[in-house]
């Protein structure tokens, strides 16, 4: 077979993994890999070359793409869809893998629709994308936030003071709720459930009144807030949560905001098995011409779900981590 | 309530991650929790001491187990099973959270067919207690492992030359398996599949013969190994595979075990995160009186399966995962 | 004898090994500890305690410090120095050994003016305490900076985009200057030169027109600045070169304010060595009587200094750190 | 100028950033760089190739060297100088920076007393290279085995547990006492003191007696024993004192060997900085033609000694840190 291979959307840890995983597995079974840059747009533009296992080496353990990314969806642009049929007929490729996050694979399944063969593997920090528990680069922005986390608890210093944490999550926030139960933050602000800063500022008192010196609190770029004004629309939540439990209490208060660290990396063990694992079944998919589907990682299983799943929309947080996080922060 | 508390058979990163779970949440809902030092043994000699969420400020982060452990099995001993009831009757423990491995739990479920309120959390480096998809201790120890392969990867010297390196798992090879595909190990000799040591180092100089000039072979200590004379009996399962492939190939081998390094260490934040679910399910299942039971993280949520389940035996490495490393290690 | 102990200004990773090294020491040689909580507070508050080796067990690994720190300086309250002659003629302590910074160890140097017997260790990130080439906690900032840039290269993304990175350092550049040539940073504004914003523009703009899709920009938080209007007075070092390279290239800017992450976080091994080293002169220096001397490492020994070089003021960096950083980022 | 480079010796992290060092600051220059493949058996084979600021990109945090390295002397070959000579000649290389530990930089040193233009840049993990108090490679060695010894201590297990470290150090302790300063092992072997296993078992017993249930001892491989007879001539030092306790002390030892673990792996950000301001440096001492000299880190400065300097043989571990250990570690 003729395998064509591109990363879509925002970068992260994992992704050359998946396509060392791919690129390994194909040449073994006689295939030939064709690598486009920058996504869906190396695929418009005709930006490709063959990749075989010698450009694999090495990448394993490292973070970002080889193949380069663009956030770029062609269903959404006028003849989109026929510069890929195009490209796809010319350079002569029997199925595309695609590596990405919702919309990558959004537009991967328009594209199934017009009858180009593709299979999905779904990749990002966020790992919401519905239909796998988990997406490539989630554990790996996992643990970079709970390091930041777990360095802002070390503090001796007498007086009340606030570290507060800016991570992402615009619309969801795994990213957020697993560092912040990871790393033992005193708070976690969603963007699951808004948060009210006069009852937020009240409870880190309690337990500054109980004696702490020092409090942790996590924001995902997402939060959402009780009752705030036009005056912060253009203020990071970050900053929002630093200045209003600053104003509130009297603390001072210390923002770090991680912001691309927290895409960059050398991705972690389980990772790179996962990214790995996606890679070689996909190829497997490729093989039994299962496309139009995602690779799901589903209870230690690789399992394949139609790809038409991605459109559900950005898979929630379980209620059980809401639960987790709420007996162990403040309140 | 007044909920009793141990940790049971070997150290693993995130046992204090539980501890602190479950003492929180128990404190929070205004129940008494009675620690038993060093397992087992510490119920039936009756070490109990009073812990509170005080006891386990900055625990998450640590490695081991704040409560000791031990590998003792009451109900292997004449009269144990009855000093434990002795001691949970006289300490007035309503219920026993016991976080173990294969063992500690087998231990738990036996008392509770004596009529002693057990709930069981898994953990073992091993990953193979049956009825969960992951164990306390697993993703930490495989991080710890990979990165070790990592490191053995970047040689430049001129000379062929095998890095062997042995990792824990004397019965499943998970650590081994797991550790060697995300660390894009050569090749990985487990206890599933006897090792034939021929055709290994026939395999490996094909390599070194199309120009790598180092490879990285990742050795279980449970391997096992097609034809092998008496004479190896006293020798590690690493020794046993660097002595052999040496003879066979004439490469330098080099030998790297890991030893107990494994069983240390910081925890990830995924298996903190896991800790913590645990702990917190936990003590809501002593709650719901759902006694004789295991926590087990299936799918992305926290179950209740019937503790019997992990009579069932050691949880055998999925066989996708085995396919994994055949495609990604040398034939 | 019985020696005083205190940590005083900012924390940083080290101090905790530093208070280990001189109390398992001081012990062994038959002294009485005496630690005294956040710093001079303390001694003027006399909040004092014994400390043994036993205080110590666990500590060496971690960060912050167990005594408490705090920003105050006796010299310069009224009767503050009183205060301190009487807690320390009440406890009946021989000597003090004052882990800081200039601040902290500067107040050290009037109270030796003052008669009272005291020793310093230096510690800070910033790296610029005069008389010794390295301070706690430097090594370990420097490590966790670089961790961040190294991060921020990882990036497949397609367009133009500048990464920019504010670290700590108001007076002197020692970290963004160590950091960023570590991490390998295409550009680094410091306190030492005002840097040309425009001019910066244009050469990372030569640079992406030679190819480049992303560059890393390191910015100490004191960096000064060629030609800025007052409108900048509130914004961070980050912000202004963040906003300003955005303003002048058009590429897309990511600002990650790291903040107190790193002022914590578990101390490196070489941190932790020096900060041993340090602890064991001061108690040999406590015998020795060699009072009011600064303990300094300086190529490869510990050497005893006169604590009034600390006044002498911030230590610059080296000039050919300037050029070595001159010749690798873009100009 | 027409610049030579290679690498020779071990591995050892840092090399790769002392390579892009030279080669970017040498091209900026306007000179041209030679890489010689596999150290002096490049020079001698005539195995060169262009090296240019592209080949180096992404290498400053790598392991490893990509000119790739070997253990080869060609003084101590017959016609082996000669065939340097004819290769320089022919490539027309105006001077040789050689990166390496004493072998090769001793070889070095005999070049250029016939002749040859030569520079060198010190590196082994031993720290052992004369002239020089820090060697590229070392604080990378320290800190992966410091981090082993790290993991060790976390044991909750209740009975009496010896853990055994080896690490590399055939001539001298410095790895072997750094990491077990850093690491706050209990016990240290080196090839400075011969260790008196009797004594040792003793004073371990006697830390049992008083609490303990686990103690990690640190042996480096060229570990000197009192007293042992010829049976031990097969095993290596960690065996020895892994055997030699558990038959004197009775309790349980585990034995981690790291081996290689401890040549690999990303350099610290210190390895790197140092390794990059060498390579400026060096190439800065080529355009000064300070022939003959080994660029030394001494007191935060890079200092030009004379390259004969390194036959002066291993520099010795200092002896306020044998004071450190000595202080630290049981008796």
């Amino acid at each position: 077979m003729r395998i064509g291979l591109l990363t879509g959307g925002g970068d992260c840890p994992g992704l050359d993994a998946a396509i060392r995983g791919v690129v390994r597995v194909a040449e073994d079974e006689g295939d030939e890999i064709i690598g486009f840059r920058h996504g869906w747009r190396g695929v418009v533009d005709g930006e490709a070359s063959s990749l075989t296992t010698a450009d694999t080496k090495g990448i394993l353990q490292q973070g970002g793409t080889m193949l380069g990314t663009a956030r770029y969806h062609p269903d959404e642009h006028t003849g989109g869809v026929d510069m890929v049929l195009a490209t796809i007929d010319r350079v002569g490729v029997d199925v595309l893998i695609v590596i990405g996050g919702d919309g990558t694979l959004g537009s991967a399944h328009q594209l199934a629709l017009s009858g180009i063969p593709v299979i999905g593997i779904p990749k990002t920090i966020d790992n919401d994308v519905s239909g796998t528990t988990r997406c490539i680069g989630f554990d790996t922005a996992v643990a970079t936030a709970t390091e930041a986390v777990d360095r802002l608890h070390t503090t001796g210093e007498s007086h009340d003071r606030l570290m507060v944490v800016e991570v992402m999550g615009r619309t969801t926030g795994w990213l957020g709720l697993c560092a912040g139960i990871a790393g033992g933050a005193d708070a976690i602000c969603l963007p699951e459930e808004p948060t009210d800063l006069d009852k937020l500022a009240h409870a880190l008192q309690r337990r500054h009144d109980r004696g702490s010196t020092s409090s942790v609190v996590v924001v995902a770029e997402g939060a959402r807030f009780e009752d705030l004004t036009g005056s912060n629309c253009h203020r990071s939540a970050g900053e929002v949560v630093s200045d209003g439990l600053a104003a509130r209490t009297g603390y001072e208060t210390r923002l770090t905001v991680l912001g691309h660290v927290q895409r960059g990396g050398m991705p972690t063990a389980t990772d790179r098995l996962l990214a790995t694992s996606f890679g070689v079944a996909a190829v497997q998919a490729a093989h039994t011409r299962s496309f139009d589907t995602l690779m799901a990682s589903i209870d230690d299983r690789i399992e394949l779900v139609p790809l038409a799943e991605v459109a559900v929309g950005p898979r929630p947080v379980p209620k059980y981590l809401l639960d987790v996080a709420r007996y162990l922060t403040v309140r």
